[in-house]
This record gives C-alpha cells, structure tokens and sequence, in this order.
C-alpha cells in the first residue's frame, strides 16, 4: 500500500541488515551474555524483564511486569553502548520490541536507569549545543510540524487544536475542555482586558490566538515559522470571521514589531535555544507597553541537560528543555520581573495520556499515511513523555512577568480561580 | 533623660563635629556650588527639591515636592561621594532633614537615580560578599533582633508578631488581618494536614510556628539563634499550651535534625547569603520526607545586586536579598523540584506603610528607649523599604518547592484560594 505522506523522521533507521535473520536464531555469544549481564545490573531494582532472542530473561521476578524483548546482537550491542538514542532507533524498526504497558516500562527506566545510563556524552551535549540561527530553526520546526495538519488533527483536540499542556482544573475533565481550561488559564494570568492587543509567539495552528479574541476581545498579532501551520490558521480566523482582529504572521519571533499589552508564548520555549534567551527578552522588551504583562509556558527541567537524543534526533531536533534559572535569562538582562511560575508537569502527563490514547484509537487512520516504522516512532514518543513527566525527568513552567517597578499587577491571584468573570483588584 | 537601651546600630554615627554650626551660617564656596549642580543633575527629572544650608534651592519646580535640606559642606560633599551610605547616615543625625513625604522623596530617588548613582562598588560588594559562618551570622542576627522585643512590640502585629511580609487577601485589611492571611497562605501552600511534622528554620518570636501548630494540628521543630526571641517563643508556647507539640530551639538551621513533612522558612533566607545556599538545599534534602514539600518566603530582586550600603551598615549586617536565578542554587543541586513562586513585592510595601504608621504612633515609647538618632534611622529605614517595593528595586519571592518527581502534589493552586478548608485534590 503506497502512503500519502513520507516518513519525515529523517533519514532511514538503520534497519535489520540481512543478517539478523539469521541471528535471532542464533545462539547468543559469550560477549552477548556479558552485555546483557550489564544491561540488566544497569536496571537492577526496575519492575521489567529483559529477554534475549533466545529466549533467556533476566531483570524482575514479577512475571506481569514489562518485558523488553532484545532480537539480534546488534540490537543488544547498540542498546549497551547508548541506550538513550537506540532504545527509539530499535524499537521503531522493531528489533527491540515491549510487550506489556510501554508508559509503564518507561517509568521504570527513567527512575532506575536515570543514574546509571546518564552518559558523559549529555554533558558534552550542553556544551556543544548552539542557538539555532533563523535558517536552522526554520528547518527544525518544519521537520515536526509540517508533517501533515491532517495527522496533528487525528489525535489532538479538535476544537482547538493545543499541542501544547492543558489544565486539568478537575480531574474528570476531557482533553477537549482541558484544553479550554488551559487557554482561560493563560488569559486570566495576564489579566487580558477587552481592546488590549496581543503579541503571540510560536502560535501553532492559531487556536489559542483566535480563543484570546473570541472570549477576552483583545487582537492579536501571531507569529510562527511554521507555513503549513499559518495557512491552517489564517483559513480559520476567516472562517470564523476574526481576521480583522487575529493576524497570523509567518515569521521568526525575532521580527516581531508593534508594542503590546500582553506577550504570551506557549510551547515555543523548547525551540528557542538557551543561546537565544537573552534575544527572546530583547524582543519582549522591544514589544511590550510600559504596563504590560507576559506569560511563558514551556516544557522545562529541574537540572540543566539535553533532552534525550533520540527525541532530539527523530522528533524534536534542536529542542531543549530549560531550567527556571535558565529561564531567568530571558528576563534579567531586560529589566522584567517575575510575579509568578506555576509548574504543571501532571498535567502534561494527563495531556499525553490523553493523545496517546487518541492516537491508539487512530492508528488505522496514521497508518495510511506513515509507514510502521513512524507509528511505532511516534507511540514511543508519546509514551516517553508521559513518562518524563510523571517521573519528573521534565516540568512545565508558566511563568507570568512584567516590567521591573510596573505597578499595574492584581492584588492576588486569587481571579485565576474565579469562575466569576470579575477581574482582578488591582494594586495600583 | 536616660534611655533604657544603648543605640544598637552599631558605633555613633558621625556627628557634626564643632564646626558645622559655623558652616550652616557661611556662604557656600565654588566647590559647594559645583557638587550641589551635581546632585542636582543626577537626580534630573524626580519630582523632588535640594537645598544648599544657605537657602538655595533645585530641582523641581513642584512647591509641594519633598525638600531634603543640606545642613552643612561637609554633608554635601559626602552625599556626592557616596550617596547610598551617606543618605542614611547623615539624615539619621540630623545633617540631612526633609520637609514632606519621606516615602515620596525615597520613591522618587530610586526611581529616577537608580542608573545615575549605581556605583562601582556595588558591583564589587557582590564580588567580596562571603557567606558567613554560624559566629558571624550569630552576630548579625543579634545586631537587629536582639534589641529588645518590648522595641518591636510598639509596633509589630500584637497577635502573632510577624517581622515578615503579611497578605493582604482584600485590600481593606488591617496588618493583623493580612498577617493571619499570611500565614494561612504559607500553611496552604504548602498543604498542611493534621499530624504532619513541620521544620521552621529562622522562626522570630514564634508566631507562625505556634500558628501552624494551633491552626493545622501539626507539630513544629523551629530554629532561630535570636536568644531574646527564643526566649520570648518558649514563653509564648508555655502560655499557650503549646510547648508539647512546638520546639523552640536555639540554633542555627544549618544544625537541623530529623525528618519532616514541611520545610519553612519565612524571612530567613535574607540573612543566609548566596555562598550558604547549597548547604541550605543539603538541609533540606537530609530533613525532608519522600513526599514532602517546602516554602521559602524571601525579599529579593531581580537582578543580583547587594542590599543599600546603609542598610547593611546599620540595619541588617550580612543581609543579601538575592534573585530567583539565586534562590534556583538551593534547588537545583539538591533533587527538589520548583512548584509554585509568587512575587507579593506591593503587598510587603503595605507591610511596611503600616508599620511605618504604627511606628511613628509609637514615636514617644520608642524615644523612652532609643535615642533621636535611632528614631530617625529607624523611620528612614521603614520608608526607605517600602520605597524599594514599590519601585521594584525590591521583591518578595514565596517559592514552594517539593522533591524531584514526588507525585503527591495538589493538582491544580484553587485551594489555596478556597475559604472552605476542604484541602487539595491531589495528583496521586
């Protein structure tokens, strides 16, 4: 069956090359069983079994627990010598299969395995990694989000399409009205006010852009790299009848012009790079009205470190995770003040749960359009995150900012959770 | 008149010495007329006026602007050098005198001089500023707390004496309204439930530990190496009934012992010093229970930058309000986790305008003990503080913080804004 879309994960996983056949008969070799040894006592004390092509298991006693089935030498090789970016390269072509819950095994390996496996090579990673230039950070935010707007819509929320954390205000909420939540959740951090204007940065596929000025009457001016997603946003505000008010502009945040009462990014952080923090602040101070308020909500760390190589490689590449203190960065140099930082990181988990189990359910539908190797890719990806977050390999930052000494700020923050539209009191 | 308490600000300031009554008569020189120009140009544009001891006046053209009055060419001429000390000193004995609002005319000084008398030495404090140990922090704490409590009690909150930032849930409050707020919302924060073992490192008299006690039925283990107020807190615990289930302990925090549920400190951090952080994390990370979770409730700023000279010279010796980026070194090194921070800078000037208030209603039981001096220092320092929240050259930083990946955490702020006590929803 020829596929509408190709594989957009990069070049080709290196593959089972003819041998491997041939190997997964194979009896495993004294250096394989040396290996597999070392595997196992890297993961001592997890709930999951490791188990060879030949059928020998090692690992816990439980015999519910997860199992990680290695099929060739290579495989197990690889798997030894960097286990952070050929955990994903092997399972997504299959010679590394999990039978049993995926999340779960994940969670097992990132809190047994965090230490032992942390390689030297993750510190290099910092060291090496440099702020991507506009061509680069063109090229990198093309590799994921113009693969398809009609795979993003098989899995996330259809009324806004939010590939970014929602607030679970309740915990029997859908994702739908998570993601609802959310957006009211930013727009009454910034204490957006009807008339007020906006600049957004990294805006998707417009739908927190159009929510702003459907329900808080400000306008907005959105920018985003993304051109599959500009054209899907743009075709929205005019079917919805907001393009006067909502402008999408395919652009780096870098060009941003015009002056704003509120500056909000969500979800675009991961993509800036450290080195273009002190940038990002330049621009918000460039932007943003004497008075004015921000809000930055991104993927972060508790301790600075890459994110996992392979989520770098296949997924994400050019993405990092910052911690608060890098987060600092953005704000310190262009005399901005931060009044508040929520860390959502749970709620990211739900979130995930939630799309994972949407893109279970749409897997027949993924399948015409990727080939296997990208299913299995992005259900790893998927179940990888839940695990980061619950674990806490990642958080979540909101963080709310405003002008050194700008005095215009709510009393308390106590109108966030109002369900009354009252406003906040403000101080002065 | 006697007083009942030495001066405790430290040895005399310098006083006019015989020739300054000479001074104030005689005509200012060429050199006078100079620096006066100066000082006039540095602070252009503040809505404030200067004037020379023989009457000559600059600055704004505002008649009803404060008007600070140099008393002598001595005065000026140390005003010019180093304003950041001199201010206070020669206000304190009367050399420098001011006609209308002190907060005003300090609100205008630091809005409009911030950048112009930013010396080069306060650069260089941040370079030379070491973390002291427990003697000298023993003599720091004693400088400012041990000056009797009879002092702080004319003017403090009678019910819980809280010397730290209240919460002015409404804007109505009274200050012993907004400090009962406050410490319900540090007891919120950081989820208090009956049974729970709390350590308070840097507890004052004892209000907030026997609050907590009293309030959310937990026990407390507080430190504080003020022996005035330890003495007064185990007082305070006897006549309460407390003193089963609170323990006064007179020590250094770094000393702690023992597991806890809650970690807390409100005011402390203030006096730690930057080089101290991460032994205070270690504290932490050896106190804290698997699922427990902390507060930290500091003045801060939002770039690095050391307390006013003057300050440090006669109010708090050893004090440093440091950045989030700052705060960030007692986390990150030690496994705990970013939660929450909340930046309550305008509700610490409401603070500090109340006390002010009840401080100069107080003036004639202060005058009994202290000097005129000590009266005028104090009352600049009171105003000089809340000129530093309102401008934003101060901060007040509540971060609630919990181990690295503990999943036992409330899912979302909403109870801490709820009347009804019915606590969190947790996450898991």
């Amino acid at each position: 069956m020829s596929k509408t879309h190709s594989n957009p994960l990069g070049p080709r996983f290196r593959d089972a090359d003819g041998s491997v056949e041939a190997q997964t008969r194979a009896r495993p070799g004294v250096v394989d069983c040396f290996l597999f040894e070392r595997l196992g006592a890297a993961l001592a004390g997890a709930r999951l079994r490791l188990q060879l092509w030949n059928g020998v298991i090692l690992g816990s006693e439980d015999r519910e627990s997860p199992l990680v089935r290695i099929r060739d030498s290579g495989a197990l090789r690889r798997l030894v010598l960097y286990p952070e970016l050929e955990f994903g390269e092997l399972y997504s072509c299959g010679r590394v299969e999990v039978d049993g819950d995926l999340v779960m095994l994940l969670e097992e390996i990132y809190r047994h395995a965090a230490r032992g496996w942390r390689s030297a090579l993750q510190r290099l990673g910092r060291v090496f990694w440099s702020a991507p230039d506009m061509d680069r950070a063109r090229q990198n935010i093309h590799h994921h989000y113009d693969i398809g707007n009609d795979f993003y819509q098989l899995w996330l929320d259809p009324d806004a399409l939010q590939y970014t954390c929602a607030y679970y205000a309740r915990p029997e909420m859908s994702l739908v009205q998570a993601q609802t939540a959310k957006m009211h959740h930013v727009c009454r951090k910034v204490w957006l006010q009807p008339g007020e204007s906006v600049i957004e940065a990294g805006c998707g596929w417009g739908g927190l852009a159009l929510f702003m000025a459907r329900n808080y009457g400000v306008r907005v001016r959105a920018y985003n790299i993304s051109h599959e997603q500009i054209v899907y946003a743009r075709d929205w505000a005019r079917r919805e009848g907001l393009a006067d008010r909502v402008e999408f502009i395919e652009d780096d945040y870098r060009n941003a012009t015009g002056r704003c009462d509120a500056f909000v990014s969500v979800g675009m952080l991961e993509h800036v790079g450290p080195g273009n923090y002190r940038t990002l602040g330049k621009v918000i101070d460039r932007c943003l009205e004497p008075h004015g308020r921000g809000l930055i909500h991104s993927i972060g760390r508790d301790r600075d470190a890459p994110l996992n190589p392979w989520i770098r490689k296949r997924i994400f590449p050019g993405a990092y995770p910052p911690t608060l203190r890098e987060m600092t960065e953005i704000l310190e140099p262009n005399g901005l003040s931060t009044l508040d930082v929520e860390n959502l990181r749970l709620h990211y988990a739900q979130t995930l749960r939630d799309w994972l189990g949407n893109f279970n359910s749409a897997e027949t539908g993924v399948r015409r359009m990727f080939d296997e190797e990208f299913v299995r890719a992005w259900r790893l990806y998927l179940a990888g995150s839940v695990a980061g977050f619950t674990t806490g390999t990642l958080q979540l930052f909101q963080l709310v900012f405003a002008r050194a000494g700008g005095n215009r700020i709510p009393r308390t923050r106590e109108a966030v959770y109002s369900d009354e539209q009252t406003g906040p009191v403000w101080h002065g």
